[in-house]
């Protein structure tokens, strides 16, 4: 399946070095003097003003002769794992209850990108004359087919839509729950003998869902740059139940970059640590101020929404969150913005007015659809808002609903 | 081309997770009860003492809010790259004069490791119906075969020994200089028109052998771990001449891993910063440690080799240095140690003393000989050292020479 754009939104062909201003091809002109609002990415940097109330206890000091071996315990099947970072993880799933980690390896990655590409050559690998058809549910994160297929690997490669998917032999599906862009919590949907797994839980966390149910699947996959908002770490974790998948992963991050960063890792231990250890007074802190931040700024999208019938966004329904003992609404990291209107490409439309979202298509979905990131700093979401007000007041109403789903 | 083992030498098909103790497979029993001699990977530990004596010069903090964003400057190619390293490496190589970086590109990797793929990346994609082949002239470094084909990627694939390649169409030549195994100085070996070349300069430093001339090739990686001895940072560089190639890696980069590790980027750009700045008294101090640890550890390994005819290592020829300005001999990295008597493979000999090498076989070459790392801490080699004397005694002499090439 090849997912196109009508015209790239980025330069270099990169979704992340993105121009300082939108070029004007001559038939759209920018509708918009402001400065670019940048939400095409979930860069987490909301989170920013709790760790810097934090001080000086996560701070981490590190000297000149600390880490040079590539090694940390020879003995592991992860031997570049850091102990300390294996023990912050295991410590917060058991605080969180999000994942069952007892009995399980642990592998860490260069973020969970690199642990996405590590699972599938584990479970691939050596590999037979067919390659293995790698799929998962509409929509889904954007990044998943590129990352397939960007190396034309014989080992694997992308086959679009877990629902329509009827091609015959074994297959990988990618179970990204709550889910990136839309923030449903979906299961499986082959569900046949010859498939395996691969559970993305990068936002399984409190401050973006409840906690119903401590997850135990055969692989999953976190990141520190979405469980604290730690991007430039890039730190992520995979929990897996299998040992030779575990030993594949590792030889593939061995191959791909040989171990994981060990300042990050050692400082990822440190805040990790810090937040499942209530004595800190930072555990609870954190994913509370995290849950009062997506939930303010979701109420505050919500509102300006409400006030057109342009836009709409997905509802949620309340569910029982075993960490914080409440019933709660799901705030995902992303909101799934639709237009009611005439507008075909809602993308396009809106980087007129410098809003730089991420359009349906490369979601394999609707260009009516754009995800936006609600996980950025405080003034560029404020802006948003406003810009998006001045749009509703200029355009006026849309034909349809002003919520779905 | 297919590298073998005729056993492997660690556990879970690793060459990084070692086991304690060789098996023993019933028919060879262990001829020694000391402990395990590791040499078979350039860990660079060796610097340590060094690094552990500057104190608090390279010492850095990074508090719980820094580098929480993915990006660190939008505008430029490599958007993942610390500016303070990016400057950093630009004036340690004017301080060393190693190599040119006016007017070229720097993109940072997770080490050079991921750089390297990220270049069969940038210098094939999108691809053709052929793969391109990659090739290297014997003995070249033994993870290329590997880490080209683990993926079984369609734009590209290992063809082997660049002496005797002679297929048609475009090829990728890796040129590592001073090479890894046997610390030689080569040039490119096929010179075709349809082929581009990769510079691999891990090694390129004053420690490890005369700066002859600033090296200003297309694409030149560079690697933390054995510039300054920091493996466990996972840091490399690229310089590299055409912007299209530097922004190919960038993107390799990107989805790879989104990125490489900032706190990392951080520490590196202040011990690279130190080691160049003349004011803080590090920069002519470390690569002077450098120099003379290697000069005294190849002495050493000489003297003993020398009292037998069992093994022989090679001869290099004194070079005017540049950087230090006095005729210097070549100590690199790696001893490439050959057995002149009737053991066919050498690294399953020494394995029976549990001197842990990696054999000729995995770098192209015969299996009478084995590479040995000169990196490591000094407990460890002297140990090598004494262990090879008493082997020498028990054995007695081999039929070659003391020295060989």
């Amino acid at each position: 399946m090849k997912v196109a754009r009508e015209e790239p939104a980025v330069s270099h062909t990169s979704r992340y070095a993105l121009p300082t201003e939108p070029k004007d091809n001559g038939t759209r002109s920018n509708l918009c003097s402001g400065p670019l609002i940048l939400l095409s990415h979930g860069d987490p940097t909301g989170f920013k003003p709790f760790w810097r109330s934090v001080g000086d206890k996560c701070k981490v000091t590190i000297d000149s002769c600390d880490f040079m071996s590539y090694l940390t315990d020879v003995g592991k099947v992860c031997w570049f794992l850091e102990k300390e970072l294996e023990e912050a993880i295991r410590q917060l799933h058991r605080t969180v209850g999000n994942a069952a980690t007892d009995d399980r390896y642990i592998v860490v990655g260069t973020g969970s990108t690199q642990l996405f590409q590590a699972t599938l050559y584990a479970l691939t690998s050596p590999g037979g004359p067919e390659s293995v058809n790698v799929v998962s549910a509409v929509p889904y994160y954007s990044s998943y087919p590129e990352e397939t297929n960007f190396l034309r690997s014989a080992l694997y490669k992308w086959a679009g839509d877990a629902y329509t998917f009827d091609k015959e032999g074994p297959y990988l599906e990618l179970v990204t729950m709550p889910n990136n862009p839309d923030g449903q919590v979906r299961g499986p949907v082959v569900n046949r003998n010859d498939g395996k797994l691969i559970h993305d839980l990068a936002y399984y966390w409190p401050q973006y869902t409840p906690i119903t149910a401590q997850a135990d699947y055969d692989i999953m996959l976190f990141t520190f740059s979405k469980s604290t908002g730690h991007g430039g770490s890039r730190i992520g974790w995979a929990v897996v139940k299998d040992e030779d998948v575990a030993i594949k992963m590792t030889k593939y991050i061995e191959l791909n970059s040989i171990g994981v960063s060990r300042e990050s890792q050692h400082r990822a231990a440190k805040i990790l640590g810090a937040v499942s250890d209530s004595s800190q007074c930072i555990g609870a802190n954190f994913f509370q101020y995290g849950k009062s931040l997506m939930a303010e700024r979701w109420t505050k999208f919500r509102e300006v929404i409400s006030r057109s019938r342009l836009f709409s966004l997905p509802k949620y329904m309340e569910e029982y969150c075993q960490f914080s003992g409440e019933d709660t609404e799901p705030h995902p990291a992303f909101a799934w913005l639709k237009c009611n209107n005439d507008i075909e490409d809602l993308e396009i439309f809106l980087r007129r007015y410098k809003i730089m979202g991420r359009g349906g298509r490369l979601f394999g979905s609707d260009p009516k659809l754009v995800r936006v990131s609600m996980l950025g700093d405080e003034e560029t979401f404020n802006l948003f808002l406003e810009r998006l007000s001045s749009i509703q007041d200029t355009i006026g109403n849309g034909n349809g609903n002003g919520n779905y789903i």
